[in-house]
């Protein structure tokens, strides 16, 4: 594709980008947490459960970007200072969304990775403004975009001078109503013959359903993602946000552990590289 | 659709939405211009070109939203102070895309109507800052949008404050290759059946093809639509971007002519009142 | 496109294709009627009914092609039958769809026009058999296809012989739900630059709701489209298939005013000739 | 979902299909061969190399359902003749598509499978006809067609009669570029919970890219399908259709043993059933 000056594969090795201890693009790795961050208890809960059943990196939002502007929009900084003492407590690396250019540099104080999410993918005063900053960039998909768009706008972060971009697929938009987006796993492989960066999988938006959550990431798994993102809550019914696709802590443990043996396998059938 | 409070039509009567001289939902609004302000001959000719042709408006873009970060990004401040001397010699109102929120308040004072594209229409931040300022604010359709998360987006300015949202239908992106979009003129009826806000088609993006322009345009105005946003240029070829979809302004003055013969005719149908 | 060596406008007349007294392409053509045959009783009191309101033709399905194997099939040749007699009362000509190539030789002693429908306009066997007829073929777009396959479609039908195929834009598949399709208009002028063919609008799937269907029918006719067909049943809520989407007689008798008084305007516009 | 009464999993037990030595729905099938039988000499050297390479089935087309009427339409007679013989050679089960609900009496002579093709997926005709046949069903899914209309589509086979249908995921049509279709796997698990029959993938068509295969069919095994299609040819640049994405047999050799070694692994953690 043209005009990937800085993201094309081409004459580059991967990219491996480094949160704290953890390493995306080296191993698999495995973030998880709730939608949103509504209570310190909630999260302190979340997070110790998470971290027990194998998470290495803890999610927890603090800027919601919902459809409705009557809908909860996250607990902002009272929401950060939780992610801050679960970092503490529990050492997994934080992940939040940013929504806002003018709340990149404050925010990047309390957390350790960035989220653009699908609705930003293509606000490039955000782009500009995390490609300045110091933290790694954690770029999901938009629900209508190209592949070729998508690497576009991690262009947009490198090329700002950020080389900590991560991508991530989490569904795209159409016509299918059973599931709430159609996850489309060939992008794993796409671009990882595109694009030197690192790429997850998010299979809770991509799917929207619970039961489907399991062999959709054991399939992402399979087709050579760096990781996967995964909402957990403790009490599903009651979450302020997204209640109807997070599992239970049990559950994404089960999850851990089958998604690491296809992983296991898969880095088995490639010699241990892929 | 819920939560809809302030964008919906149930109970009120159809806004209309002021910008100088001109008013959206009375009549049949046109603006006109260049993609892009790329010199102040450039644009003094076509602000002149499009007043002559019976453009009510004109638009010029300030900061482009482009694909790639490598892609002229748009002359800024330099462009806002043309467009403010065009606005003063042809008394046309002038409609910009701000990108920023923290550009929403200066861009304010060059002119008359900000414009939220198709990317930024679920960017919460920016639609809060339009929302709480006191300029028209044009909101484009997301490509990949619903109609309800679409209003919804409007209800975000409302609810900040600003009663002054003008809807823009620029085409959703679909599998067909033969248009660059899919304009979708039943957006026009629908929402003016959900919403009281006026609502106007954009054929240049909707179709990405010139030959198309006009008879779409034609359609839009029998569909209903409260006007019209066309990009035009006095040298296509030249064009810093989008060059293969602006108009001549000959071809525009024709369109005009024909789709006010169609707004015309529709009035008298529906007996003068939409 | 490459490969329409017979539905290529280039170098070729538009065409004209005559059913009955009716000719497609030669001013605007309203085909209406129930979306089934449902008894004698109900077909006559609707072909009447669309008669007296200016309908130039008149459509009922006679088979089925439903979703389920237990949703209503059809009346098969009972329905022919009273089709038979409607035309022969009314003067007016008739449409129905054929879904199985066993069927268009004796299905053609019956009606005028045979319906080929989106779900089969990839159903090559049933295109070379319609293509070995002698009745006008109405083909519908695929709700999945690009412009090119429907006109390589159009070109199965022309090169097996049968030079008179009617294209019908009927609304394409997208991830918007309020409407039950997304009616592609700039399908109608686009097919008119790509081919000779005439092509007319079907504003009942295309919207999926009555309110939406005068508007999109006043916007195909300003588009240029050739004719419309539409939906009519005297008793929608009682209707065995399509009950949300068809029009009362008066409702439909208003449309064509409308959507004649549009095609006046357009034909001014352009010349008297388009 | 409703309407479902005979695909639907509630009370019953998987289906397991019968194809000669093959059982779709216990264990892992991987059908192989080229997308057209284009010669005996073709054939036979595929037939033999996809045998050796681990395939348990072989397919073949016959009859093709091309956009074009132009391009190559397939061999019919001649094809199944040759198919016949492979068979008889290699002992694998053969499949091939069918397109005319005439053909399916006499096809059925020559094959162990009839293919139901993505576009003839509400070909309501064809699906009575192989409803009253013998021979098991591979029924693929439209690139347009929601799950709920698949398995609509599978009811109509099974209420004619004929119990025996695998159903196999193929892509589905979105506006993304880089893919010739967006696979969605998120179909095989969905499927699988809402029936009781099998579901294979193809890898072939639903990606288009041979460097995507791998990887996808991977993916797959560990969604939990039941088995793949993949296109073999060895000589891809010769291929008379689908040239682009063709393995090589020594590709395809490769792939399987992964994707078995996958299967096993997913088997080990399911506790050896599904």
């Amino acid at each position: 594709m043209e005009g990937l000056k800085l993201t094309s594969l081409s004459g580059k090795a991967r990219t491996m980008v480094e949160a704290g201890p953890l390493r995306f693009g080296a191993g698999f790795a495995v973030i998880a947490g709730p939608c949103s961050v509504e209570s310190e208890d909630q999260l302190m809960t979340i997070a110790r459960a998470v971290k027990a059943a194998g998470a290495d990196a803890l999610r927890g939002g603090a800027f919601k970007p919902r459809t409705s502007p009557y809908a909860f929009q996250g607990l902002g900084l009272k929401a950060l200072k939780v992610l801050d003492k679960a970092r503490r407590e529990t050492g997994l690396p934080v992940v939040t969304e940013v929504l806002d250019p003018r709340d990149v540099s404050w925010v990047s104080e309390f957390v350790d990775i960035l989220q653009v999410g699908a609705r930003n993918m293509q606000n490039f005063s955000l782009l500009k403004e995390v490609g300045k900053g110091y933290r790694p960039v954690l770029l999901k998909r938009g629900m209508h975009s190209t592949l070729e768009e998508w690497l576009n706008s991690a262009e947009y972060v490198l090329s700002a001078g950020n080389p900590r971009v991560i991508l991530c697929e989490r569904g795209i938009r159409t016509f299918e109503v059973y599931t709430r987006n159609t996850l489309d796993l060939s992008a794993v492989p796409a671009v990882r013959e595109l694009s030197h960066l690192p790429v997850i999988v998010d299979p809770t938006h991509g799917t929207g359903r619970v039961s489907l959550i399991e062999p959709m990431s054991m399939a992402a798994a399979a087709a050579g993602a760096d990781g996967l993102i995964v909402e957990v809550h403790h009490n599903p019914g009651e979450a302020l946000s997204d209640k109807a696709q997070a599992l239970l802590p049990e559950a994404f443990g089960t999850l851990v552990g089958k998604v690491r043996a296809i992983r296991a396998c898969r880095e088995g059938l490639e010699g241990g590289i892929q």
